[in-house]
């Protein structure tokens, strides 16, 4: 299976960020985790996507708060797909984040998840590996019915709460 | 190669929807173009997403404006990638479509791209089916080149006018 | 009367949702509290919202946070009326849960209240089944006077402690 | 059956607002349209609110832009179920409409639609009259089918309009 | 002298609201505090604003948080000068108060300070009561130049520090 | 009577501005208009406002956009009153020039009216001076009038056209 | 002296950017303007920025629309001063440019100014250049005294024609 | 050497702005640093601003939140370059302080850095400074290397971690 890299601007963004990599590792997926930044390391952040494809990874995810670039360095120098990971903790409640992320100029696209969704650029970066994976499509869809389950115990519980 | 749906909430989205569609062809990527609706026919849009997989669809791309729920309905109901282009058109500038588009809860990601974003949803989902697809790989290559070519060109323009 | 659903997108709302049907419960409306996701149990979801009205619901409360489609999703799939409690803790204080949630498209409403609002989404479900209930709607009309008494005895109150 | 009150602040929001009274019409609810001013005419303003369920009222809409006070100070006069329609033309692309009208401190609530959301609004009161009239439900899911027919139509015309 | 009314929406309001009346009383203006309510006891507040020039006030200050009417609905009811203070605490870090409070219509002005702004409310309306009063005149350009030597006498220590 | 100062940052405010000066017209209301800005005449504008007392205002009201920061320089050199008129056509719609000039800091306040609310701060500014002016009240309270019968005439109008 | 370059993402920046060509020309500053992309000529535009220095440019401006990412991506590549134009026309008015542009991470600073500011980048620019250079500074204090002429010609023009 | 001149508006923004005073000192660039209020002393900092070229200063930093009037009121009185600091702690997460310094008008512009941002205050400063001042860009350029290397050893710890 192609890999997927893990990419995060600051080490601070770690805690957040080890999200994703144990999503991945649940699913069974090889992954790579870096810190790379599109400012203060601009020539390696371009070298590791220029070079990912070769490299063996499928996927590139990238996580950075603030004028949050590094999704778009890296889109800048691959077309593999990446997924951008706006962080909280700069203005206006990660919006800056956000909006430095998702509003890609025409042509080179990046592939926004939620303010600190890191589990959730996992699960995308899986469903995109799982295009061509029937087996890793099964665990995705096996990680739906659980998740479905959960939401049924749950409510369930609360219907045992309720009642006393 | 799988197919990619284009599905948009209202028909008066198809003259943004449709750039996607054209971005497709000429990448020479098999698609369909549909009109569902999360809220007015929330069963077909289900149903469509439910047996995306199975009818030979890779990705599904959703464009939604307002309160935009097609992206999140189709994601719901799949683990192919789902893209989501949020609309302008509602409130604070598309501010509400592209919220409502990203801000997904845990497990269920949805790749928001930029507002009207209509061709970049579709390289993004062309670039997610060229990881295993070493040709289209190279058509994306070769356009990347191509726009650089054109920002070159029109960068020696500027300078003959300047010139003068 | 009508039964109330409260339904709610995940069991971490649960502190804010309860207290819809404390307020329920308080004018003596029978109601049914349940977990269920728009995006993480759709089928359930849109079961439990196209069957409500034949199961005794007159009105239905749904609450949820970031890319709120739960009132959404419900509303497509009845034509009874909806409420929507947008849940703070996303994006932007609670914007992304606001604009997902009113910003319905033409023809399919949500009701929606203020942020983490779960006492004036029960007070509204009172007033419209009050629409036809003279019995309720005097005990809601008593519960204004009793605001309005305990605002004057607050008013009095800091007379008193002006005065010393 | 109960009558429907349309409230606009200003003649300026006729044409907005008489797309409410079309759809009140359409569903054949009887419904009386006024101009009254939460800030011009206060005292008018509360008066009809509060004795708008003894003249035969059963829902009250209410249309206004900018700091929108017209639904608040209407609930703030009467226990029926209040609707906002908060207008665009004001800051901020209708924002502080949308807030003026939802952000309700508790006790008082209003049911708020989306920005220029006529026609939900008086969808929306119809739902709330709906509940105990099976007659109006049936028009109501009836309006539902034919929106669902028109979307599987407009994707009818748009798949022969793919096919040349 | 005129006297000042200092009026909150709710006694959760007071803790920053007694900031205006130490000013005032500062100021050695004589005021009035009340919790009155625009939504809770409208009636209440409607009487107190049309009777406030009677009653000997010069200047009406309200404070209000979330959906914010209490400034708009006195000034409704007087033509003296209504200064509306916005409350924090409710949607936006306060923008929905801001907003409901300065963006008021046509004809019916509110003054608005900045969010939490009560020593800045008590100011302002010593400047309106100082217009025709010289001697209030006089106390306030002496806290001004107060201000002045209180931000010399910050220099000075930072200066002092900075040289150790 | 005092003399009422209008200032407006720039010519181009102009269109916007001369409704407040036609509004102290029709109040017989004597006032000055000037052009003085904040950043390109500094020292003009600080001097005017701190002769503006001495020169025979009562009220000062300043216009701007952007990063409108001219009510608040004329704020900080005098005690008379100073009204903000916040002027659209900046960056968000005017929430520059709002937040500019409506979040001053302590001690210095500005009065802030809606976005491009020329005619309120008019009013605003006839109010302030009708505080010891009972004739001026007289002709504020009668503009009142005028605004409810206009709003009760354009009710009847409305409906008389329900009626064809 | 040391040249000034302006730098765009896309020859459609160009008519607002010439406003920046233009007032380095009115000043006698030498220039250079070129449009390259950080996301469609990565490479060049990070090889013109390491560049800059040794080919004898003193300032960088750059400008860019959406996620504007061009201003960091150059100081990203040099320690020249960089200051970055944020243009409108992506989401929020510009907002998405101005926060892209603005909020760099700590250590690779860029100098924001206004939405389309071009002239004031390039006033900037050379306020930078004078800092060691008296003639520059010369005519830059000139402008401001004609800005100050021009403000007290248009205030004459506006006393004319209010006498009339 | 020039001096740079930090300023704040209050010194509660002293341990954020002491974050400049640092850099600076770091980089061995001699300050000052002042508490100076565009509202409350207005004449003192006019007057800073004016001499700040003939006092030996090359560049301003200030830093002020809320309607950060500082950084525009000394631009209006230099043609030295003005840094501006927004300062968090004011509405919408400082969104208030940033839109206040960085939409200057035409003519007068200020530098805007990231909320907070006191470091890149000071480095931008430096950056200015060293336009003309070689070995100050050599101690620039070394500090980037150091920043790059940082960034490595904290990838290789990563690394490090990873692996057990």
């Amino acid at each position: 299976m192609k890999k997927v890299a893990v990419i995060m601007g600051s080490d601070s963004d770690w805690p957040v960020v080890q999200g994703a990599c144990a999503q991945l590792a649940a699913l069974e997926i090889p992954y790579e985790a870096h810190i790379l930044s599109a400012h203060r390391t601009p020539a390696q952040a371009a070298d590791f996507a220029a070079n990912a494809r070769a490299n063996g990874f499928g996927v590139l995810i990238c996580a950075a708060g603030m004028a949050a670039h590094l999704a778009g360095a890296f889109a800048a120098n691959t077309t593999l797909p990446v997924i951008g990971i706006p962080m909280k903790g700069g203005a206006l409640d990660g919006l800056d984040a956000l909006l430095s992320t998702v509003q890609m100029p025409s042509g080179i696209p990046v592939a926004a998840v939620a303010l600190n969704g890191a589990k959730n650029a996992a699960v995308l970066a899986a469903q995109i590996l799982a295009v061509e994976d029937g087996a890793l499509a099964a665990r995705l869809d096996a990680e739906r019915r659980k998740m479905a389950e959960q939401i049924a115990a749950k409510d369930a519980k609360l219907q045992g709460e309720l009642l006393t």
